[in-house]
C-alpha cells in the first residue's frame, strides 16, 4: 500500500513535498519537466529537485504564467493536424483516410451481404461513401483470389452493407473499403484510457488538401507570433498517425507503429498515379490482412508509396521547421504518434533542419533508435513511466518501473549518448509518489554525471556487427516492432537480439539485402546477423533464392568473417535446403523433404568459448524452431532440446557460422550473444579485456579519458571482476549501481 | 537376469523344454512356426505347444526331413531375385540400379571435383560407368537450380570423381549418378546385423532384363518341381527392394519402406519413354534429396513411374503366381522387403490371384495394413519379436515385447481379423527363453479364441471416418511411414492418429484429394481427417489453393458433418489464411503476415464432451505447432500451452470442426481422438454405449453374436465399467486380459 490515503488533500501533499525538496540536486540541466495548469508551486519545487532546465506542457494541458516565468527553457507541444474541429467540421472530406478490410464473409448462396462496419469502432471510423466505391473499393473472392467486377456488387449506403449479386457459394469474400478516420487516434487512445467522458473528440486532418495545408501553415505562423515565450516547438508529431484502428468493443484491432495505412486518399492516389505512372490497388494497402506489416517483405509498390508519402511529409515538415526558425525558435520532433513519413533514418532526414528529436525510451533498443538518429543537434529521451493513471494509482510504486526503465536505457546511453532526458504526462499525478520523486532525482543526477564524465561521447566498440534484412538502415533499431517497445509472443525471440545489442560494446550497422547486393559488405564488418521467422522481411524469404546474395555471403564468411543466424535465417525451400546458408551455420531445418535421409547428430559439446560461465540449460531460447538438425557430424552442437538445436557453430573456410534458435532479452542472454559474436568473428582473444566477469554487469570503456563505467543491470547487489588494460579489478555494486574507474 | 547361464548346453535345454511341453495347447491351428535345419525335436515340441498347423523356413535356413514329415502344412520362403550369384556374375549389368546423389560440394574456384562414393557403402554400391554419364547423369548447380551442360563436366572413372570445368565459385553442386546395387540390401542388413563375416554377398537381379526374367521363371518351375512337399510358396517378396542405402560407415543412409528408387535402369527408362512419350530426368528420382519420399506431394512424373513400374511388377508376379498354381500350390506374398510395385491397395492387386498375404505386425496400424488387404483368401500376421539376437540375448526377456506387440495388434484384430499368425527368425534362439515360449502359447491360444468367438468377423463400427491426403487408398495404413512401424521425432505426432484408429470402433476409409475432387465424399462418411506437416503430401500443400476442394469441404461440413484437422492441416499461404479451412476449425497459424491485427482469445473451456474423464494437462500433443491461434472469440479452446492451441472446436453451419496439434499414440490419446471424432460427427449421444469407462480398456462389439470383447490394453490390472445395450457391467481385467460378455 502506498502511504497516501485516498482523502489526502493536494494542499497537504504540496506542503510535505516542499519540505522534502529543500535538498539541492547534485547537478542541474539536461532535464525537461512536464508541467500543467494550476501547478506552479510544485512544478517549481520538482524542477529544482530534478535539476530541470526546461519545462513543457503535455497533451491537453497548459503552462501557468508562474511556470513560464521560472527562467527555464519552455517547450511547447504543437499538434499541426488537430485541435481545430471548427475548421474541420466543414471539411470532413479532408480527414485522414484508410483502406479497411471487412471480415471474411462466407457465401452460402449466390448472393451475399458483407457488412462493413460490424467489427470497427464507429466513433473512430466512417465508411467513405463520397469517393465512388466502384472506383476505389475492391471486392475479393479470398478463396480464389479473384477480384469481383464492380458491376457485380453495390453498397447499401443506409446500412453500410455490400451486396454481392453473383457470389460463388462456399467462397469467402472481403470488401476493401475506404474509410474516414473521424477521431484522432492519439486523442482517442488518451480519451478512452483516461476516461474523459464527453470531452470533444478531436478531428485530425490530412495535409494533402491544399486548403488544409495553408490553414496549417497560417495557424502555425499565428501561433508562433502569439507564443513569444516558447523556446522550443515540440511537434507531437507531424501529420499522419501510425496505424491504430479500434474495434466495435473500443479495443485495439489493428496496430503498426511503423504503418503507412492512414496516409491514403483519392487525391493522394491520383498524385501517385501521375508521378509513378501506375495506379495502386486497395489490395496494395490491406494485403489480405497484412496491412503493410513490416514483417512482410515490402513489395516495390509498397516501397513506392512509402517514398511518395515520405517525400510529401518531409517537404511539408520542412516548411514548418523553416517557419519555426523564422520565429527564432527551435524545432523538435517527437518520434511518436504522427511520425509516419518522417522516418529519421531516411536519406533526407538530416537535411530537414530539425534541431532536436525526442522519443519515448521504452528500453535499450528504443533508446538507441533515438540516440543514433543523424542530423539533429540533440536527442532527448522521454523516460517511463508516463505520468498516467495506469502506472500512478493508489498502492502502486512507480519507482520500480522508473529504475527498470533507467537500467535498460543506461546500457544503451553508455554506448550512444542522449543529450537530454525528461518525463511525460501529468506532473500532479507523479507528485503524489515521493519514492518516485526521489528515484527521478537520482536518475537525473546519474544521467548528467554520465554525460559529464564521458564528455557526451560514445564508449569504445570492440566489434562491428551488421544486421541484414529487407529494410536495412531505413528501420534501424525498429526491427521486429509491431507496437512501440512492446515485445510479444511472436517477436520476443528476435527482439531480444536488438535489446541485447543496444547496450553491447559492438558497433551495429543495419543493411538491407539490396545494400549487400549493390555494395557488398564493408570490410570493417566482423559479423553479419540474419534473424527472423521464415518468409518474413527480416529473415528474407525468397531473396535467398538469389544466388548472388548467397554466394557473396559464403565467400565473405569463408574469408574469415562470422555469420550468426537466428530462428529461421536464410529460410526458403530451394535446391534441397531450407536454410540456404545451412552450409555456413551447419544447421538446417527438416521441412519434410528429406525424411528418407538419416540424420546423425554429433555429440553435444559441453565446454566451449560461447557458453563459458553460462548455464545453457537455464536459458530461454524463445519459441522452439521445430525440426532443426546439424547437417553433418562435424558441426558443433552446444545445446539441443527435444531434438531441436538451440545453439551450434560450424567452421566455414576461415570463418565461422553460428546458429541460435532465438534470444529473448536477459542479461545472460546478452552475454551469450556477445560471446557468440566474438566467437563468430574469430576474436575470442579480444573478449575478456574491457569486460565484466558477471553477466549482470557491463563495462563501458572511454579510452580517450582512460575511464571505464561499470554498471549493475539488476536491482540487486552484484559482485564482478572487471578486466582492464593489464589488470583486473574486483567490484561490488549496489542494485542499479554504477561505478567509474580511471586507469 | 535370465536364469540360463552362458555355458548351459543346448542338450540340457532341449530336455528341460520337452518336459515342459507335456501340457497340450488349448487349441491348435492358424499358427505358422519358423523352423530351421537340425532342429526337428524342439520344432516338434514347440509346434505342439503353440498349436502350429504350418511350418516355414527362414532366410538362410532349411527344414529337416523330420520336420517336413510332421504332417503340418509347409511354407517355403522363395526369393525370386537372389541366391544365384553364379548366374549373375556374368550379368552384373542386370543388377538393380539406383540414382544416387553426391554430397553437395562447394565450388571454391571455377573448377570443382565432386567425389561420388565418399559417403556411400562400396560393398553395396558401385558407380555405373557402363551407361553413358553424359546421357544418364545430371550435374546440378543447387544454388541456382540450373543443370550443368554435359559438355562442361566429365567422370574420372579411376577415382569416381566428376570434374566440373566451369563452376561458379561459391555455388554448391551435386552429381546425380546411376549406381549398381551389387549387394541385396536385405541380405546385407541381415549379414551386418548378425555378423555373418565372410559369408558370400547375395546379388539381386532386375527382372526387366528378358534373360533374367526367363531365368527367374525357369528357376521357379524347376524349384516347384523339386519341392513337392511345399504347400505354400511364400514369396519374400518379389523383385524390387524398397529403398535401403548404406553409408561408408556401414550404417543406414537412405531408407524408405515405400520407396521406388531402386527400380531404375537404362532399359526401364527407355521403355517408359516409349510408353509415356517423355523422358524422366535423374532429378525426378532424387528430387534434390527427397528421393521420392511419400511425405512430398507426388508429381505427375513420379506417379507415372509408380504406375509404370507397378504394372510391370504385377504382370511378372502374375506369371509366377500362375506357375505356383499350376504346380498345385498356394502363393503367399510377404509384405516386406522387395514389395515395391506389389502395393496391395493398388487397383489390380485383387486380380493377381494371390492366395494369401503375410506381413510383419509392428503395431496396430501395420496389423490393419495387412488385415484390410482385399482380394486374398487369408491374411497372416508375423508377430514380434523376430527371433534375432537383437531381442534374444542373454538377460533379455523377449516375452515383454511379445505381450506389448500382441496388445497393440489385438486392438486391431478385433476390428479387422487376421486369419493366421506366426513368428519369424531362428527358432533355436527363441527356444532358449521359456518365459517367451509360454507367452507365445498363451497369445496363440487367445488369437484362435478370438477368431472362433468372433467367427472371423469384424466387430461393429459406430462411425465412418475418412483420412484425406495426396495418396489416398494406395497407401492405406501407410501414412507417415518412413521405415516400417518405426515412429520417429518427425512423424510421431501424426502416426499416433493411425495407431489410435487401428483399434477404434470406427470404419476408416482412405481418400485422396483427387478422389474428393472427382467423386466427392460418400454420404456415409461422418468425419474427414486431414493431418500432417505443412506442405507435405499428407497435409496437402498447394492443393488447398484449389477452390473446388475447399468449397466442397466447407459445404460438406456445414451440412452436418465433422472435420478434424491435425498439426498443420490445409496449410498453405493463400488469400490471407494459412490454414485454408481455418473457418471450419476455428484455428489458424500466424505466419507473420497478420501481426498487425490483434488476436483476442476466448476463455479456455474446462468441461467438454471431448475431454470428459481425460486430464488434458497430462497429455502429450506432440511437437508444438507454433503460433496457432483461434480466429475469433466464438471458438472453443480446450487446451493451449505457451500460447499455442492444442485442442479446439468450432461450430460450422450444422457441422463441426476440431483442431488437434498432434497425437502420439497412447490409450488415453486414442480415447481423446475417439471422443473428438464422435463430437465432430455430432454423435455424442451414441458415444457411451458399447464403450468402456476406462480409456485403457476397449470394447469390441459383435452384434450378430450378441457378444462383446473387453480388452485391457495395458500390462497392469484395470477396472472398468462397460456400457451395453441397456445395462452397464463392472469388470476387473488382469494385465493384457480379455473378457467376453454375452448379452
Amino acid at each position: 500500500m502506498h502511504p497516501l490515503s485516498n482523502g489526502f488533500s493536494i494542499f497537504m501533499l504540496r506542503r510535505s513535498f516542499l519540505a522534502n525538496f529543500l535538498e539541492e540536486p547534485m547537478s542541474t540541466g539536461r532535464f525537461t519537466l512536464p508541467s500543467e495548469s494550476n501547478f506552479a508551486e510544485v512544478s517549481r519545487a520538482l524542477a529544482e529537485k530534478w535539476g530541470a532546465d526546461a519545462i513543457r506542457n503535455s497533451d491537453g494541458t497548459h503552462l501557468d504564467d508562474d511556470v513560464l516565468s521560472m527562467g527555464k527553457r519552455i517547450y511547447s507541444a504543437y499538434f499541426p493536424t488537430r485541435g481545430h474541429n471548427d475548421f474541420m467540421e466543414e471539411r470532413m472530406h479532408t480527414v485522414p483516410m484508410v483502406f479497411l478490410l471487412s471480415e471474411r464473409t462466407l457465401a452460402e448462396d449466390i448472393t451475399l451481404d458483407v457488412p462493413l462496419m460490424d467489427t470497427y469502432f464507429a466513433e473512430q471510423l466512417q465508411v467513405n461513401r463520397d469517393a465512388s466505391p466502384a472506383e476505389f473499393w475492391e471486392v475479393i473472392d479470398r478463396t480464389t483470389g479473384d477480384v469481383v467486377d464492380a458491376s457485380e456488387w453495390e453498397l447499401d449506403a443506409q446500412s453500410d452493407v455490400v451486396h454481392i449479386h453473383c457470389a460463388k457459394p462456399m467462397h469467402e469474400y472481403t470488401v476493401t473499403f475506404l474509410a474516414y478516420v473521424i477521431w484522432d487516434p492519439v486523442q482517442m487512445y488518451n480519451h478512452i484510457t483516461n476516461d474523459w467522458g464527453d470531452k470533444e473528440h478531436e478531428i485530425a486532418f490530412d495535409p494533402r488538401d491544399p486548403e488544409v495545408r495553408d490553414f496549417m501553415f497560417t495557424t502555425l505562423r499565428t501561433w508562433l507570433a502569439d507564443n513569444p515565450h516558447v523556446d522550443v516547438v515540440r511537434f507531437t508529431t507531424f501529420f499522419y498517425q501510425f496505424t491504430l484502428i479500434f474495434n466495435n468493443e473500443r479495443k485495439e484491432k489493428i496496430v503498426d507503429w511503423t504503418g503507412f495505412q492512414v496516409t491514403v486518399s483519392p487525391g493522394a492516389l491520383a498524385e501517385f498515379e501521375a508521378e509513378y505512372g501506375y495506379r495502386l490497388r486497395p489490395e496494395d494497402f490491406v494485403d489480405a490482412g497484412s496491412f503493410g506489416s513490416s514483417f512482410v517483405y515490402p513489395s516495390q509498390r509498397q516501397r513506392d508509396w512509402l517514398d511518395f508519402t515520405s517525400r510529401f511529409v518531409q517537404e511539408t515538415m520542412r516548411t514548418m521547421v523553416d517557419l519555426v526558425h523564422d520565429a527564432g525558435k527551435e524545432a523538435m520532433m517527437f518520434l511518436g504518434d504522427q511520425w509516419i513519413g518522417t522516418e529519421p533514418y531516411s536519406e533526407n532526414f538530416g537535411t530537414l533542419g530539425m534541431d532536436a528529436i525526442v522519443g519515448s525510451v521504452g528500453d535499450g533498443s528504443t533508446t538507441r533508435m533515438i540516440a543514433d538518429i543523424p542530423g539533429v543537434r540533440y536527442h532527448e529521451g522521454r523516460f517511463l513511466p508516463y505520468f498516467f493513471p495506469d502506472s500512478f494509482f493508489e498502492g502502486a510504486d512507480p519507482s520500480i518501473e522508473a529504475w527498470d526503465n533507467w537500467r535498460k536505457a543506461r546500457r544503451a546511453i553508455l554506448r550512444s549518448p542522449l543529450q537530454r532526458m525528461g518525463y511525460g504526462g501529468y506532473l500532479s499525478l507523479a507528485a503524489k509518489f515521493p519514492t518516485f520523486v526521489d528515484a527521478v532525482a537520482k536518475i537525473a543526477d546519474e544521467f548528467r554525471d554520465i554525460y559529464d564524465r564521458s564528455g557526451g561521447k560514445k564508449s569504445a566498440t570492440h566489434l562491428n556487427v551488421a544486421f541484414v534484412d529487407a529494410w536495412g538502415k531505413r528501420r534501424s533499431w525498429q526491427e521486429f516492432t509491431v507496437a512501440h517497445a512492446l515485445p510479444n509472443k511472436y517477436n520476443r525471440s528476435y527482439y531480444g537480439l536488438l535489446e541485447s545489442l543496444s547496450g553491447m560494446r559492438v558497433n551495429v550497422t543495419f543493411l538491407s539485402f539490396d545494400d549487400v547486393l549493390a555494395y557488398g559488405i564493408d570490410p570493417s564488418i566482423d559479423v553479419v546477423i540474419n534473424a527472423g521467422p521464415a518468409g518474413s522481411a527480416y529473415s528474407g524469404g525468397d531473396i535467398w533464392t538469389n544466388s548472388e546474395l548467397v554466394s557473396y555471403l559464403r565467400s565473405w564468411v569463408r574469408s574469415g568473417k562470422g555469420f550468426v543466424g537466428v530462428g529461421e535465417p536464410t529460410a526458403v525451400t530451394h535446391g534441397g535446403r531450407y536454410f540456404q546458408l545451412a552450409d555456413v551455420m551447419g544447421i538446417d531445418k527438416e521441412v519434410y523433404r528429406s525424411l528418407n535421409v538419416d540424420k546423425y547428430w554429433p555429440q553435444t559439446t559441453g565446454e566451449h568459448f560461447m557458453n563459458q560461465d553460462i548455464d545453457l540449460d537455464s536459458l530461454d531460447f524463445g519459441d522452439p524452431i521445430i525440426n532443426t538438425f546439424p547437417i553433418n557430424e562435424s558441426v558443433t552442437v552446444l545445446s539441443d532440446r527435444d531434438g531441436e538445436v538451440q545453439l551450434a557453430t560450424n567452421n566455414y573456410g576461415s570463418g565461422r557460422g553460428v546458429y541460435l534458435s532465438g534470444l529473448p532479452y536477459s542479461a545472460t542472454h546478452a552475454r551469450l550473444l556477445e560471446r557468440a559474436l566474438f566467437f563468430a568473428a574469430g576474436k575470442e582473444d579480444e573478449y575478456s579485456i574491457w569486460s565484466s566477469s558477471n553477466p549482470d554487469c557491463e563495462v563501458a570503456h572511454y579510452p580517450e579519458k582512460r575511464l571505464i563505467a561499470v554498471v549493475n543491470n539488476t536491482e540487486i547487489e552484484q559482485t564482478t571482476t572487471v578486466t582492464l588494460d593489464n589488470a583486473t579489478r574486483e567490484l561490488t555494486l549496489p542494485g542499479s549501481g554504477i561505478e567509474w574507474i580511471e586507469y
